[in-house]
């Protein structure tokens, strides 16, 4: 299938470059009757948006949508939905003089390399630009995963660089000025001094997302390859700037006992929840966690090493707008991929299991 | 897509349950002309064999994998080809005490509430039983990948519980009495002393392996949502008891500046390779290096707390033939899903590009 | 996706070559809890079988499946279900003489362009041999189709060369001795005679095969470009010799005027069916009629020009065991096809539309 | 997959309604480094469009398609290609007394039945409106193809109602005023006037399309479903008021001898087509020919029988502007839908067997 899809029966294709005149998207398989309107998915962009504070980039990007089809008197009639996002502040300009040259960390040299050609404009494809496609259409599968099973997905930043950012409750992200996503009001000072302190050192740094989906039913996931876990892999790691993903405890599980990473099962419930909310590819009823972990943005003002098209040497730096930390705005994105990969698998689920009557209790 | 099927033009379609008379698949779209027979894939069936050390499950099965099709006169045809292994040591009689209760930290649950039926024997289909068929695979994918681009695919036990294990060369893995697929000799005591404390405490512990492929052609992924990093995790967080997959730097890249992580470009090749060997979700022709985190094994001989089918309170023990540890012998597994999910990326690649000359000299 | 492979939700995996150790598939996506067992895939494999009349080839193979997996205690678990029928008469002398030599009218000679290999042993994987793992599936689905909405599948002989045979009741095809799946007892001794000359003529000739499905529910079917009549088309027309597809009134529709062809509705239900059961690529409720053309057996026992490996002009004259008329046996393969498209979308359907209420009566 | 999606690994996914404010369509998989403009998706738009004759409907659509992304500096760089064509002429209200009826012979009923809720504005997702995507995406393949192996893909109206139009040569298809797409300039008065009086008869009548590949490249295909023929076939049904579609001798195959419809291999090539360039599902080096059969147009300026959405007996009388045969413009749908199959596996072969050398000679 095209790579540039998402999903099987809920269903995401997206195009666009950075700075060509539209990015956009089609989603597919949503069922009918939805109530649904481009404010829905404003909400999201706008949390996603560029410019909202001096920690991301300055880009003045409207991410203003348009639906353009699949809607009819305000409801979801079960066909294809064309999303449209029109690119207003490309600035062309900033880039030509990298057009022959590969900026390191990007996708430059290897889409130079698989293509042959590359639309060198901002990253052209390789762009997280493109990220506000999925969020529009994250925002779909919220809303209908909310309505139909009352599932709740909201991420937030849980480290920053060094600093580990505790949980202390999902009401600090609303809190005015928390630019960060960070589930602690306390640490925000703490959290701006540092950001202030990497861009004064003229560098990045990297970010830790967690995102929580609550309420989500018990049995979704397609064993063997397309467990749910699997499909969350698949969709966080397609994220730019991700190099890790976790389910549960993750990593933390390599040192931990079978005694103690093994959740009991008790008629009150699990006992604990290790396991992230999935056992065997499949959906447990518990909340479902995951950790995703975004490098450091490559794009930084110091000098770095490189190479051009001829394979000469030549050092760069970079002076255009860019997020010192990728992962302050990815929050948004990663709950969109988890919407999106929930929403599919709970399709699926009623596809093939749609008159299963499980008589054990659901905990 | 049915979910026991992986990859897009080399595709791995899998059946069979731990306790059923048969485990099989068909691998579909391999090119003609490779030769193959029934000993290429034994050798990874072996070295993924239960029985071969005190350390693992005493079940005793020949995993002799037999070819119905897709091979003539010793050689690939380009049609698929299936493949067969029968279970031989089902021993049905130790699984009846528990076939109306859930056992902690397996699938029980989950399938029991999806399907509303489960095969209780074995874990059914939820076993890792089933990974034998994805060596077996896999075995001719990394064949190909040899003989086509010299693609070395190994992997290694890099963390054992707490113990970390340090790589100190690939011919540690050949000596004898290496059941633990450590590349660092010196380490054997201390990891033999490990398992069998943990043995005596009637516990498990989980362990990370690490996965490099060496040779990689660039250029193969298919940005966006089906980026080589997104194919990977999804391809191993499907493999039984992964909680947890990085590339690269994975997780350490959170605390790293831009001015660290990001690797620098020089006419002799890049500086460093925190990105893993894929950058924008396509090989730069680096060493491909992915970290796979299992978790300990659920089945340990302690009374633990769990539920009947009817939702009442009961405690089990396990008294089966388990691994103390699954990953000890997941690394043919490991290897066998990355080989896997480079093939069909080979095959894709030049599907789409199989024309373009890139004028820019590889690293 | 794999060319091996049919179906989204509800897929047939198939492998293996006419004179193969065996052939086989994975039926994955089937609901749980259906109940099956080999019985009732062998009554249709059965009604495929070679040798069980002197109009069809006598190649004597049991036709034997076996159910390895995705069925426990006579229920499907909802698991893959892996099939296999081992081959018993390959006779593999036979094809000596051909191995470098293409057999006009088959497959060989674009085989061996595509793969520059083939399996020349009775045409290998082109053979329709394979037909018999669609059929063993499409037993499957047949069975779910009937349970679940009550859907009847079934087809006939509606034209034997120049005979068209006019369809007088289903029962004539419970006849006894009725090898041609006519709808018509009172012609089957034309329609012996009739094969007899073409035999005596050392010639063949093609087949029309029409399939009925009722009581389909309305709805099934994914505009735009799976409908349910392209998907139609596309099994019908993969199967071997197979060179022509019509729905409902199909070619003759060309000639008709629209107050004619266009089905009008009434309170009591729809007027006519000259549809054929599907309305913009959606089943109406009506029956689905569907007709298959059959071109003639190719091996034909006459001496024919062909070339050899070299390109090479040859005389050919075929000497084995074939169908004088490929379309005798198609009947069960034609439902089969028919049986696997509906069950797909009937699960695709209501994954996307599981409760989608309409309010219009149904006709 | 999506149902609005066709192709594996070029594929084309399509959104819009006829009376929405735009349809268009993701192109994703094509080969970087073809040269493309809006103005190559134009001329093939141009010969769909509306309004062109007094045999068409007069419904004014400028059709201009906008190339949104994948093309830089003029040519595709490898990433998805957006397309976009606004609709002008909605004309909303004539539609809007049809609003609770369902009109004879269209998708009406079957959209309300499946989805409970649907656009009546001209048909909505069901309009034939849609096929200019397809037509403008088609037009990409139509280039490649031409350029990679000089494939020519022309169509022409082979049937208008009970008239055969015999092929006299491509030419008559550049004729000034043939609005029919007829390959015979003799003829045109006659189709004039059969046309003038189907019109006077307030009625409407069906069409076949012949279309024919030259020069495709031997090998095309996947065995055994997505064989292709069988993809050419899903392709064609899966146009609007197609009801079937045969490969060369087609349905005139079921009253041949093998000995008549079998071709015979010469070391010149082919001795004769009723294969219609393809054997055992691949393509074989000769002309692909496929006939495509059109009903007729559903809206007919008479008083029919129908039901409303209580399920009330109605007398329904279309006034709206309609084709008095769909079949007269369907001549560059039906060749882009067999582009975009070609292409499709043109990509699909030389990804398993770009390497394949075979050492017959090619006919």
């Amino acid at each position: 299938m095209s790579g540039n899809t998402i999903g099987t029966l809920f269903t995401l294709t997206s195009f666009g470059e950075s700075h060509g005149p539209a990015i956009g998207g089609i989603v597919d398989g949503c069922p009918p009757g939805l109530e649904l309107s481009a404010a829905d998915l404003q909400v999201d962009l706008d949390r996603r948006k560029p410019g909202t504070s001096r920690h991301v980039t300055q880009r003045a990007e409207a991410d203003e949508v348009e639906i353009l089809s699949g809607v009819f008197e305000g409801k979801t009639t079960g066909t294809p939905i064309g999303l449209l996002i029109r690119n207003t502040d490309q600035r062309s300009q900033d880039y030509s003089k990298i057009m022959d040259t590969f900026r390191p960390g990007h996708a430059d040299y290897t889409y130079a390399q698989k293509y042959g050609i590359r639309d060198y404009r901002g990253g052209g494809r390789s762009s997280a630009r493109e990220t506000a496609v999925r969020v529009a259409a994250g925002a779909i599968a919220k809303k209908w995963l909310k309505q139909q099973y009352g599932v709740e997905i909201r991420g937030y930043l849980s480290q920053l660089g060094e600093i580990k950012v505790p949980f202390v409750g999902w009401e600090a992200l609303a809190h005015e000025g928390n630019a960060f996503f960070a589930p602690n009001v306390e640490m925000l000072p703490q959290l701006e001094a540092y950001m202030d302190q990497i861009r004064s050192e003229r560098d990045s740094v990297g970010a830790q997302i967690t995102v929580v989906a609550e309420r989500v039913p018990v049995g979704l996931g397609e064993p063997i390859f397309d467990r749910l876990d699997a499909d969350i892999a698949h969709a966080m790691m397609g994220i730019n700037a991700v190099k890790g993903v976790e389910i549960g405890a993750g990593f933390d599980s390599i040192a931990q006992r079978g005694s103690e990473h093994c959740d009991e099962l008790t008629p009150e419930g699990f006992a604990t929840n290790h396991a992230g909310g999935i056992l065997g590819g499949i959906s447990s009823g518990q909340d479902i966690v995951v950790n995703v972990a975004f490098k450091p943005t490559s794009s930084i003002p110091q000098a770095r090493r490189s190479i051009n098209q001829a394979g000469e040497a030549i050092m760069m730096q970079t002076t255009g707008r860019h997020d010192p930390c990728v992962g302050i705005r990815a929050t948004p994105i990663v709950e969109a991929m988890l919407a999106l990969v929930l929403m599919d698998h709970a399709l699926r689920h009623r596809g093939q299991n749609a008159d299963v009557h499980s008589n054990t209790p659901r905990l």
